[in-house]
């Protein structure tokens, strides 16, 4: 059977949202993904013009993804979508998975995966009755030297890990920019729309998930200060928790939306008996390794001395940066792959299988319900349920 | 009229090739280009396995650039190919621009423009006829803080520029590679291959172009030290050069490519009478302004107090880097915006028409043919003719 | 009267000891105070090698403290010291500074202060009825980029401050080093010596008293997760603790000593409504000042525009890096200069005041308290009791 | 005998000297070495006041420096200086320094040595004839990461030398500052007080010091380009040099003084077959060692992996910066430790045998007069004269 490019329907992304367009420069990028169909957004007059700017053919364009799901599955197997792409606001992102799962589309879904811990697990259910791939979009382990340093971790380069430092300090909603007309902000300080909390649901959860990533280690007991720091707003957009893992780490997550002066300063330190390792994303290129009677390394993205996930997730020699949408289009190449190999009926590389998945999801959700309880919680240490 | 993706056709790039595969990556990222034939290969095999892999259909991978550019102006306007993108080595640059302009199709070309100054001014000649449009990939003007750099300099933001210090140190011609089996060291060791310099058509004329677009002055008199450092090698591998500028500045432009352990390092450093300016390729999304008596600023991409160039060529709000190939891109999508606004007769932005132009490619082969000649001479100040 | 250089004498200190070198140096530096006695170590042979090499004249090498004391205090006023510098492990702080103060002697102290908060509170109660000085050196707040931080702060130039972070991460415990023969490892990781915490104790206090310096705010509630990592240690030597402030900012403290392949990277983040600011130690002379909607600003030491409590506390023009002996030193000139304005009547300048006194050692005790009684409770939030 | 503290005398240097103030600094920072006397002004009230704030005894202070070498060799030995310290402008380095040697002092000299090149060579033949000890305090090379890097190329790590850069650029003479009542500006942009060359005398000489002293090798060639750069300007403030080495290096020497916006940028970068190094001034702690084909290590002063020569001129663990001052302080410790070895008849450490001598004096006038030589010249290459 001919190869083709992988045909991706995007469900939300109209034109001036700002996840879907990043989602769009991911799988465009590598030209293994074609936009084929969407449901770009609920007004439709937005989901026509969005659709007419992005080339797509007018039949093709649906207003609401319940249409699209249906329609595309009745299309001729070479003509019809191979995936949705999912990048509503959270409390929408539920139904729409569950219903392309039951029709047989594989799904690329936004972070946080759904909305609640509940909806969650039905969703992990539904992929494994389904056989379907998900992949869930959690940039920031797409970086190459993210990867590098997982599998340092995994080596036992460090040797046995025993602190993990995450941060992640994001200024932009210092101000109440929710009733300044800043419909980002509106939405995800929302709970109707963004959940149960704020900040860390938003942001805790990609540096949560980074953590357990790269030491391979799970969070089991946290203590959760959360806060809401400007006044009027209803979640929140500040907090700091302590933490235990499982393999016998410990370390500190901090992530605050009230940083006021920084951008998107994600930065994880991890130590191990022989070394430590420190990674920041906004200069992703870089990874510094750190050793106890030796100078410290600084491993670069492109380097031919990197590990072969690293390498796989280079497209260019070091010198040469590679950003933020690169790292997303990682994910969806390495889930593009994989699902070429399948539809092939090939094994895929274990490169291409390095994508999040459903159950990294729900992680996911489980670490905000755990932090809100904690939060709440008078007791210094709580077990973290899942 | 209904507006397409504009369809472009690939000359080079075949499936082993570097640059062919960053303009693929750079032109698909947007969604604004498709890639629609290529004539990928001389070896025809090579050809039609690169042509499978790039999902281009059967009877558009073209076995040479004739064939391609021939039968593409046969097909119906709403088919066939808008422009090419030539990416072959550079001796293979100059034939098919020329055969593209002549049958009317726009080009975009890879640097050193062509391989001597005689004939870029024939191809400066032939765009000026035909009234078509040819963009230059000088990557690093499209790094969205070179282009806050020029524009503070254009408003007189430091005053008066009185020096320039332009930096590209490449370490990967530090042993005799082209006799390793490395492919790209071979060509561009080659003086058949790459021209009369080595280093300095490579990289020196990066970092020229970028000291002319920053600071708006043109080199007026050089005095240039070129080596070939590694022994048994065919061209320069190294050089330093002093500058005087046609508006007052002075400066040195550094270029080697035996700095044993430098990735691709260019930076450059502006000074005017009120203040100084600093950008590094390798972290491009930092732009330091330093100022005479306040504290030094760092200027961000992503940020909103950029400049409408700036802005114009970021996608993503501060803290979420791009890289090389988003700067890349960014020549693609400008060409891309003033070629659909000129086939739909629409005024182009001013944005959209800052690409590197033909008029780029003469000052760079004539500063080549300079460098060279002011190397080879015993006077000390060389006047750049053109 | 004429001025004269202060006289110190220096209680421990011999000739292997590192901090009572660093004394030395920071004292020496100015040209304001000379050491004219000692009783440098409890074993005669070393106190009298270490004074002879310090080039004291036979009669002021004393054999022990009281003896240094009780004689010194029987020469003419124009000879004996004017104040002795404690650099004693832990345990042997107290005795010697009640008896200096009894004796009429001002006091340079090494921190933590004492070994007990009741001994620190007896200590303050002694400075108080004697009207003597006592300086703590408590390094960091010694740095000119520090104090420009704190002045920036109390001058409302980041609005309300929200959070702060403070990260002490060193390495140089992450082996059982007490036990391979490294004399600082063994008493400060003896509880004995070292009081009830080893990592807070030692650094940790300092990222409190720093964190608390720059704000201008005190703890008023922790939460604080103390570990020994290291098997057979026999104090903590890593910890974390949430912290609450007493006008209204939250944050964490981290300090560790197995965070291999750190030095001594002590860190501060601190961020208001307005804007935020950065310090690393180990780049002293940079303070970063991030703004919401302008570029960042990198504030230098030696610049013209800082305050004048910065500028008092800088000895060269910017690009003249000063660092941490030069911040030792400005605790011991601030406290010359304050001694010399004492001694002929003047009126200290208010930057010369600025230096850790008697107070700062009793809220560095209460911290030790604090944690460690946090540390062993379930409560999540602990008041800090003082 | 008994080792006696090293008796000082300054020449030069006065309260608001700004370089007579740093070399007290260093001399008293190691407790090595005592001001005993000073001719610290020609204005006599100057002097008075100077010498009182010094602390220095009534008869020691000197109206001229004559008088303060005649009636110091009149003193008993076990009273007089042991050695002077010429910290005035150049125009007065050369006759206190001859009469300082002819009545058998040691002398320590700031740097540019003398006002010309037939001074020094007196100058080298009378340090040789008397047999005395001349330090030169060219401050740069008095940083361990410099000794580091030094003694790595020595031993042959990065190969064969290639490539040596070194860039000095200073912005504080970007306005006619000596027109507006700087007083360091006025000497040093005046012939008769500065000598033939400004910025390359000034600054310049440090950059040729510091690459010569790492590489081991010399200039041989060299083609110089010097401008005045500020209108009403009496010498250059501002220049760039190509250089070639006497074994076979070549490389490029930026100086200005018209940078604006930098402080004191000191950078070198050297690179051989094998790998490079990377050293900045303003963060001094740090060693970049670069390979062709692994990580880039980051040496750091204070670590135990250290060569000899770096580890004897640390006072501190690594993280505890040290600095300018402490570099200072490294040729005067050198200094002593040398001439307490000669006093006492001992064979000194070769680390302290490591300081700027009469030698590195003489190279540094002939620099300034080839520079210059060069830069009224036609001629490319300019063969280095000594």
């Amino acid at each position: 059977m001919k190869r083709e490019k992988l045909r991706v329907g995007m469900i939300g992304g109209g034109k001036d949202a700002f996840i879907g367009a990043v989602h769009r420069l991911a799988f465009n990028m590598d030209g293994q993904v074609e936009l084929c169909c969407g449901a770009l957004s609920i007004h439709p007059e937005v989901a026509k013009e969005s659709g007419e700017m992005l080339f797509l053919p007018e039949d093709r364009i649906y207003l609401n993804y319940e249409e699209m799901i249906r329609k595309e599955s009745q299309l001729p197997e070479d003509k019809r979508m191979h995936f949705v792409s999912i990048v509503t606001p959270n409390f929408v992102h539920f139904a729409p998975a569950m219903m392309a799962l039951e029709h047989g589309f594989n799904v690329v879904i936004e972070k946080p995966m759904v909305f609640s811990l509940d909806e969650a697990r039905q969703l992990q259910q539904k992929v494994k009755e389904t056989g379907l791939m998900l992949c869930l979009t959690h940039t920031y382990t797409g970086y190459p030297m993210v990867k590098q340093a997982r599998q340092m971790v995994a080596e036992g380069a460090l040797g046995k890990i025993r602190k993990v430092y995450v941060e992640y300090p994001q200024g932009w909603l210092s101000r109440l920019s929710e009733r300044e007309g800043n419909a980002q902000a509106a939405w995800r300080t929302d709970p109707k729309k963004s959940g149960k909390s704020g900040c860390m649901g938003d942001i805790g959860t990609h540096a949560a998930n980074l953590a357990e990533y790269i030491t391979g280690q799970h969070i089991s007991k946290l203590c959760a200060d959360l806060n809401t720091i400007v006044e009027g707003r209803n979640l929140d957009d500040d907090g700091a928790v302590l933490l235990k893992f499982d393999q016998g780490a410990s370390g500190v997550l901090i992530a605050s939306q009230v940083a006021a002066g920084e951008e998107n300063a994600l930065k994880i330190k991890v130590y191990g008996e022989k070394g430590g390792l420190e990674w920041h994303q906004q200069e992703p290129n870089t990874l510094l390794v750190k050793w106890l009677d030796a100078p410290t390394q600084v491993y670069r993205a492109g380097s031919g001395y990197l590990n072969d996930y690293a390498k796989h997730n280079c497209r260019t020699p070091a010198g040469h940066p590679e950003g933020y949408l690169e790292a997303f289009a990682n994910h969806y190449r390495n889930f593009a792959q994989a699902l070429q190999a399948k539809l092939h009926n090939e094994t895929p590389s274990k490169e291409s299988l390095d994508f999040p998945s459903v159950d990294d999801g729900v992680r996911g959700m489980a670490f905000i319900d755990n932090v809100v309880a904690s939060a709440q919680s008078d007791k210094k240490w709580w077990d973290f349920e899942i």
